[in-house]
């Protein structure tokens, strides 16, 4: 029987396990991508395994999301982690320098290799055929030194992709369009597969967006075959030799197949406040916009920001917004500034800033209050933005450049209509494609040997093993669709302690309830309870750790999104499946206990528990870990059971030691 | 007997008083200058004012402190300035389109004309001959309404500058050689006015560099006399018809001379933490550097951005620092980028930012823990970069890109020795030196009709009028050179409240004593005691305004600055000056009460106070207001004192009925 895609390059890199629909598998991973929210976390486990030296193939941290700054821990984080990559081997990508997907797919990716990363945008050089998978910084660590990382093997479906965009619909367009139709849980414990004679008409910028915005499905990843574009591309990277030709065996067997026809595509966008709510462009059209910006890792590249730049040279924006564009990378930015289409930004009004994650999660250009902001970005979750109750949209390039023409909401096709001389701008990537690599420092000219840590740099915590007993109050119930950015706001007065746990700690789910950590200080121990895909969006373990801190033992929830399931069982906390009764019937302020001895029916296998409530009534919960994540519960954490392992290994030698 | 240029410029403006030093004179305004961090406090109180519409020739509102806008608290700020723009007939400059002094100069700046603006550095457009003045936000708001500016009349000092920079001396140096000389109170009282044959060697981008930081010399103002330099630049700028010869007469008296030989001059840098702590570059040679930024007022021009630019041109910096270019203007920006300088600086490294002040005030890209940074800024007080016991040097461009490409401080011609092919980067301004309008919005394009108030924007503070008897507790007893940083710190974490006084209220003085705001508000009035120079460096008015809110009566210091003691006047709290032996002998917590009937004491013209400490020994402080300034204290501030005025004048109706 043939394979698809994803089998194949599973399959090349299967330590453990059979390639079985739900069956936990461990993979060898090729590649790692860490950057500065998660990767402090990731190097100070790094160096808690007391490894001396990077095991993958290539290793890449890179400085983003805080590039702007705006406190010393920022900065102090940065040069952190440029001492860890210098420490331990891995390439070291300065702040400026770009996005972490961006500059990974500029530099190293490369097609039928593997990739974990600890950001949830991992999936992006899936759009080079390389198999990317995010994860939380724990599992990132333990890959750099050399471990399999451990998934559910997804279910692989077929998105068969059929005819070409029309002027004016984009490859967000697609991406859009799967979210409007399977929802932000839709690819939950699924890989999806781009294949179909559409595929040849996108180019690998295009297929990126797809990859990358595919996280906001729940996927667990997205690939394209490769192709003479892919080559293409890697040719004017400098890079053609990493070139593989990667494609499903014709009678490769999928899941599910979903058909996508490109020429039916039409300016898309996604209303405030869920990836999921899109309608055509046209339905919300004449809402009045405050604020545009195009970027991202999304749509932050050469070839999404042409097109906007395009747009706009020669015309002004409205006087009454402001359009930021923040280039994915100093690639683009510095090609764009090359071929003179920076200045006619800035002629034409644009704001035109450092290469940077920020504004995406709420670091810099947070919108006004009771305000639209039109973003080319891949989340609108609320608030993270940076303000309560805000209205953000997400869309094209092309759909953002055309509000800042107009002042309000509308398809491009219409303002070209109106305007008369605006045409669906083209892209042609440039010969000389690659830039200057000045900001990329390689492991052989490391300028450091040794870990700096500024005074807010902490220790990775700790919880004890297991025990016989989980009870408590339930301490927050919280609604569907909790993200992460819920739990640990990536808001700059915050994330600034994302390397001091005990500080970091005190907003804890603080967007949803402020009292919250307090609270939890002051009990001893407690639960949460949470409807479903608890934990979606960023992939940050600091939305595990901090509510181990804080002393919860359990969440309840109805489901969980994938990296973050992982992430509490890898801070030793249990994930218990709940249904809709007993979600309803639980109430914030219960006493939840769990009946069973813990420690021995994690041990033994047990696949049920039973939670007594207020003494009153009781309900039955579902546990599916594997073997291995019972494991990793009862050690109370990865950290501590990957520690206890190695010394096993080795007769009590870490394997750095060998 | 001749005058002076300043003099000249005074007596055309000229509304009340007489020309002679040390007294009050009144003079018209023609422009005034507001930005986002006081500018918000100006208009709220000209609303208060009950004015509808701006006086002056031309008033222009710009948004480049927060330009990151780290909150939607600032991005509020922008709109609701915007709307005050608009609403009151003020231009509008974007976020983005740069910095106050660098876009003014460009678009505004006139020779002969008098400008008041909010924010310290207004002398900027002196090197074009313009009479500008730094003063806090209620008098600028004042000056807007037709109101006159008062200002004791200033020595007028001619530095007489000889011979020509040499290689790689530049206008940063002579100010920084006039700071070694003359310290920052060196210019208190003092116009600083510069003639002789070596004033032709520079030109405007120059000149302004000088008046700009001439600010830190404490002095009222600096002024360049016109020629064809200056001509030739608003030709460049499309605006060479509001070019006037203007020079002082021959026979003009000074009250000093000051002569600086620009062939002497060589690299200097201001070593941490004050800008008169002024060095050769090379006396600090070999010093490692983790940052390096070239930007701000003072060297954030085009042709101060350019020397760098070439500097770095198909070099790398060094990898264990960064550098960040952030442009003053968006002109600077735009012609930077259009001519390909920002795609080279982009491949040697550099990350280049918006068009904003931000880090020179601890906005963005502060300093890493105990490491040191190269600016080229105005200001170095400690923590003003955003970290406490920062070290930051201030330096010309050329300093700071031979820095970053050495990775140490080194002299660039000990750099240019030991490359070979470094050469001292000349400057020709090019032809096309204006640059796109589109961030300008012009009073007659007004988008706003009424002012757009966020959450965030609260209302303007008053105070009771001026009462008999002012005592308590001395809540704080600082040092000499206490800056406005210290008082009210701009950090993003901070300044974000500009517009909420109550809120910002709690940050006061936290620099120096954080438990200063809580015992205050816990006191019942309170002084406070200081040493030379309280107040110096920015104007920011909040730095009486939230003393007052919090219930400090009266200040008692060896001596103030100009703008911070017109803004402790325009609050109503009453600055006392006290000798040396009393300011050491006053303890913090000493209970200070001033014997005389204050309201009384201050109405019929006293000079001097008697203070009673601690119910045990008495001294004598001086009192030097002027009538106008008694009046003022006496009505509780300028506020409510200007509103009285405008019912009088108009028999109830303000002048805006009119």
């Amino acid at each position: 029987m043939g394979q698809t895609l994803t089998e194949k390059i599973l399959d090349d890199h299967l330590v453990e396990g059979d390639l079985e629909p739900g069956e936990e598998i461990g993979i060898e991973i090729d590649q790692v991508l860490t950057q500065d929210t998660t990767g402090t976390m990731v190097w100070l486990q790094f160096e808690a395994l007391e490894l001396d030296e990077v095991q993958t193939e290539l290793a890449a941290q890179y400085c983003d999301h805080q590039t702007y700054q705006f406190d010393f821990k920022n900065t102090d984080d940065h040069r952190f982690l440029r001492s860890a990559a210098g420490t331990y081997g891995a390439y070291f990508s300065r702040p400026g320098n770009g996005i972490c997907h961006n500059v990974h797919k500029e530099n190293f990716a490369a097609p039928g290799k593997t990739m974990l990363g600890s950001d949830s945008h991992t999936p992006t050089p899936g759009g080079l055929g390389e198999l990317a998978i995010g994860a939380g910084g724990l599992d990132v660590a333990v890959a750099m030194g050399g471990g399999p990382y451990f998934v559910e093997m997804p279910e692989v479906v077929n998105v068969r992709l059929e005819g070409e965009l029309p002027e004016w619909a984009t490859a967000k367009d697609l991406i859009l369009e799967m979210l409007r139709r399977l929802s932000v849980k839709g690819g939950v414990g699924k890989v999806f597969e781009y294949t179909g004679p559409g595929v040849e008409s996108l180019s690998v910028p295009e297929r990126t967006t797809i990859t990358n915005m595919g996280t906001e499905l729940g996927a667990t990843t997205s690939i394209f075959p490769t192709d003479e574009r892919t080559k293409d591309y890697l040719e004017r990277q400098g890079r053609g030799e990493e070139y593989v030709e990667l494609s499903p065996d014709e009678d490769a067997t999928y899941a599910d197949e979903i058909v996508v026809d490109l020429s039916e595509l039409e300016p898309l966008i996604s209303a405030p406040s869920m990836p999921d709510n899109v309608v055509p462009v046209r339905e919300v059209a004449g809402e009045d916009v405050e604020q545009v910006i195009v970027g991202s890792c999304t749509n932050g590249g050469y070839a999404d920001i042409l097109p906007a730049a395009k747009m706009v040279s020669g015309r002004e924006i409205q006087k009454d917004l402001e359009m930021i564009v923040a280039p994915g990378s100093k690639q683009a930015g510095e090609l764009l500034a090359r071929e003179g289409w920076t200045a006619e930004m800035m002629a034409a009004g644009v704001n035109v800033s450092e290469s940077t994650c920020g504004p995406c999660i709420g670091i810099g250009h947070v919108p006004a209050s009771d305000s639209v902001s039109l973003r080319t970005f891949n989340r609108n979750f609320e608030g993270r933005s940076g303000i309560e109750d805000d209205s953000v949209y997400l869309c094209s390039p092309q759909v953002a450049a055309a509000a800042a023409l107009k002042g309000e909401i509308v398809d491009p096709r219409d303002l070209a209509e109106e305007l008369g001389d605006l045409e669906s701008p083209g892209v042609e990537l440039p010969d000389r494609y690659d830039g200057s690599k000045a900001d990329i420092i390689e492991p052989d000219e490391a300028v450091d040997d040794d870990l700096i840590k500024g005074p807010n740099i902490g220790d990775v915590p700790l919880k004890d093993p297991l025990g016989a007993d989980i009870a408590g109050e339930t301490l927050l119930k919280m609604p569907d669709n909790i993200t992460t950015d819920h739990i640990i706001p990536a808001t700059s007065d915050i994330l600034k302690f994302r390397s001091n746990i005990d500080k970091l700690s005190e907003f804890t789910l603080s967007r949803v309830d402020d009292t919250f950590a307090e609270r939890a200080r002051e009990s001893d121990g407690g639960v949460l309870v949470a409807g479903e895909n608890y934990g979606q969006g960023s992939s940050r373990e600091h939305a595990a750790m901090c509510p181990m801190y804080l002393g919860i033992e359990a969440v309840l929830a109805q489901s969980f999104a994938r990296i973050h399931k992982a992430n509490l069982y890898n801070f030793g906390l249990l994930p218990l499946t709940i249904d809709e009764e007993t979600y309803e019937r639980i109430d914030q302020g219960d006493h939840v206990e769990v009946v069973d001895d813990v420690a021995e029916a994690v041990a033994s296998g047990a696949e049920e528990f039973t939670i007594r409530v207020n003494d009153d009534w009781e309900a039955t919960a579902e546990f599916d870990a594997s073997e291995r994540e019972r494991e990793i519960l009862a050690a109370g954490g990865k950290l501590t059971l990957t520690k206890q392992q190695y010394e096993e290994d080795s007769g009590g030698a870490t394997p750095a030691d060998d």
